[in-house]
């Protein structure tokens, strides 16, 4: 099938470096539709090229930008000092919000005891329950479910698919990707000797200011009290926060991620995908975790960690790096044993 | 935003001493909003405290369930013998089920050759297909889809976004958390030379009674007969049963588990986080598995196993410290490979 | 509860023995209801045996298909010279697809700019946005969304709950399993010096044709371009595939894999199980990663991996069994120093 773009009109040339403040080298009413990477051949796209090898690669684009002393070999291009922060730039102009109506769409469900404010938008097949509330400007997209006593602040954003169980609390301008579910119980049983018997979950969610969670994330509710996650930090996909955890600022946790019960993550904290801290467990702050590292012990001192268990990633590595002699190293011992064993012979 | 308390009602101390059996020690008419850990600093909280660290950490927590030996420092009290288990009590008592409508909401799309029990409650927006089954005291919440020929037990949960695809059987009394899928087609593909043909795949899915499955977790369907999960089992969040798998009763599998094809699990296993079963294989009853452990081999012994490939887990601990020597080992043999050198030279 | 089999009618084994093109052995108007695994006690199922033993095993199925050398202990059978084939054929007529109406349902909501086939099917609950489109004989299941300017090819079958986000092309004959969530913003934060800054996101996802993606599996959008995965790749469960990441033609995928940004992975590429590929890293043409393997530099030679990180499968299962050696090596060593340093002594 063939694509429409959505976007065909795009901009001119001489347009975009009126926005991002850059002389124009070539036609003014040069049009492109969009931001594409230097290798893509999109004679529609512009790129951006920080270095000659990225311009010299950059033949199937339909303009460049790029600083002075690049040879942008003829092609439109728009010269600016520092062409990534130009480009990122024009990733805003770009940037298309996700459509909403305003206001309440008639097929969305909402309980009358729920509160959403006169400004925000709620899509078709929204199911709100009582007692929640929905901030000024917020968006609930198409079918997101947002439970009883839950909370979306003010200019927070929640994707299709949502669901906010009970008593889940976000802050302002956050974004919650599609299908992560906030506040499912968490996962505690107890063995009454004959079968696991369900400890009731009763606690709630709360997400500071400008945290966004990725497709698919799940933070439990907490046994009692709260499940925190502090201002300003991003959870990627398909990430586990477990119940009674407790995740500070800008943090940063990358895809696949699990952070078991009951664990405490500082601040500023930065953890590869697949990482797993075991429950009870606490990272401070400043600690930056390779992917796939897992956390068995406490971890105090800010740093670089790797490996399971976590250490610090130089020890880890050269520790990756030793299990590849091992072999042969198991056959050097070998033939030491047999030669001091012949020399003690010999004495 | 200011978060209006969904249950600012609360209870009175004098009623929660009645009811967890305990002795009031404080004003009767005193009143609390939740249970909250103890080092919560949440004036409408009440908290357990086992030993007397946890009582001085509770400085902030409006009143407190401890034993008679505990010093409370004066705050409101209630005395009981098993602080945990009171606290356990009261923890159902604040426990409010999700919200849904009795009957079935007329936003609903329910094939009329399906069948719901008439004391059932079905949500908005849920798709219940023809063939299927929804028995007694059922809860279906919003935007669940219950696939053709698939069957919900009685007193059982299914959570908003749930879907089942088709011949997807659920006992009684489980619960269904959000976005879990139950019934995809498992992950079957033969090459014929120049692509992967799919192998359809036309079995189902059954759970025992008293099972949980956490959010967003797939459990696929079966090539031909069925993939099945045995009665009190519970899974976490994320966690991956593929297709032809075999659990047994009472097991426990905690988040972003991956157990792959065919496998079979017997009874009363425990399994860490992130753990992972190759194809094929099996573990026997009984068996633990640390957090993050591979089984590449059957596992037929009860008893503790970790690492990748599993094993005991002292020995596999024990491996696990050894590795921290390794890159000093390298150095005293290679040292030792000189003395041995010279010495045989001086001979 | 009893569950009512939604195929009870099922074939005689005269039927299937046509169909499949074997000899009947046994009575033609003989029933059985669905194809079963030989080990099952399906007294209404039909099981393929390929040697002796797995024929001995199915004495509790109703029938069997086998070849002319098994002894079918007097069970009814169907005789065939390629026994997993024929069953191949059986599963085939067993399928019953998803249902869903011919047309659109009235309760989706669908853009009056978005454009669907007549002869594709809508179900009820879809969102399709402005400028998408959906091709003929298209199935997108209840609850879907449809983002704006999304593309869903000809004959594709889009499962419930699945979200495609914008600017996402699904290619033709694609299978989208439940709530597989394709466009969600990539992962991208610049640290400003107090905070992350979001990266927008502003490209889309393209995919093949003959793609199948499992349940709950992410596919990010683009920064600027698309993601992209080539026709007739195979993804399972709960995957990760992040930003710019491309994929080739014909590659497997198993659950939980996480594929970081910007990845290159080339075509016939084979992963199992909670594979991680680091970003940038690129995945030459036939290459077979094990379970769990987790790539740091480039690979470029086609052959079978494994470990972390990836190595030689051979070299990587060597280092696994040596290190089951190293706590006994380090006490070897050990003692080898002190009969060292006593020989020395001597000297």
């Amino acid at each position: 099938m063939h694509f429409m773009d959505p976007k065909a009109e795009g901009w001119t040339l001489g347009e975009l470096a009126q926005l991002v403040g850059g002389r124009l080298e070539g036609p003014a009413h040069f049009r492109v539709s969009r931001p594409v990477r230097a290798d893509s051949n999109d004679p529609n796209g512009i790129a951006f090229a920080e270095n000659q090898a990225f311009a010299d690669a950059a033949a199937g684009v339909g303009a460049l930008i790029v600083s002075d002393e690049i040879d942008a070999h003829g092609r439109p291009a728009i010269r600016v000092t520092q062409p990534r922060l130009a480009f990122g730039r024009l990733l805003h102009f770009a940037h298309r919000p996700i459509p909403i109506m305003e206001g309440i769409h008639p097929a969305a469900q909402i309980d009358p005891r729920a509160w959403v404010d006169q400004t925000a938008s709620i899509g078709p097949f929204v199911v709100i329950e009582k007692d929640a509330r929905v901030g000024a400007r917020a968006k609930v997209h198409a079918g997101a479910y947002i439970g009883e006593a839950c909370v979306v602040g003010e200019d927070t954003i929640v994707y299709p698919g949502v669901v906010l169980m009970q008593d889940v609390r976000i802050g302002d301008r956050c974004i919650l990707h599609a299908n992560c579910v906030l506040g499912a119980d968490g996962f505690g049983f107890v063995w009454d000797g004959k079968q696991r018997v369900k400890v009731p979950q009763v606690g709630g969610v709360v997400l500071g200011d400008d945290v966004e969670v990725g497709a698919g994330t799940c933070i439990d509710r907490s046994t009692c009290g709260e499940t925190v996650v502090g201002d300003g930090t991003k959870l990627d996909n398909m990430v586990q926060v477990a119940h009674n955890v407790t995740i500070g600022t800008s943090v940063v946790i990358a895809a696949h991620t699990s952070i078991a019960g009951s664990v405490r993550v500082g601040n500023r904290v930065v953890m590869g995908g697949q990482t797993a801290i075991a429950d009870h467990r606490s990272v401070g702050d400043d600690i930056m975790l390779g992917g796939r590292t897992g956390v068995m012990q406490d971890l105090t001192k800010s740093g670089e960690y790797f490996g399971l268990p976590a250490q610090d990633v130089r020890e880890s590595l050269r520790q990756m790096l030793a299990i590849k002699e091992l072999p042969a190293l198991l056959k050097r011992v070998k033939a030491l044993e047999a030669q001091v064993a012949q020399m003690e012979d010999k004495e």
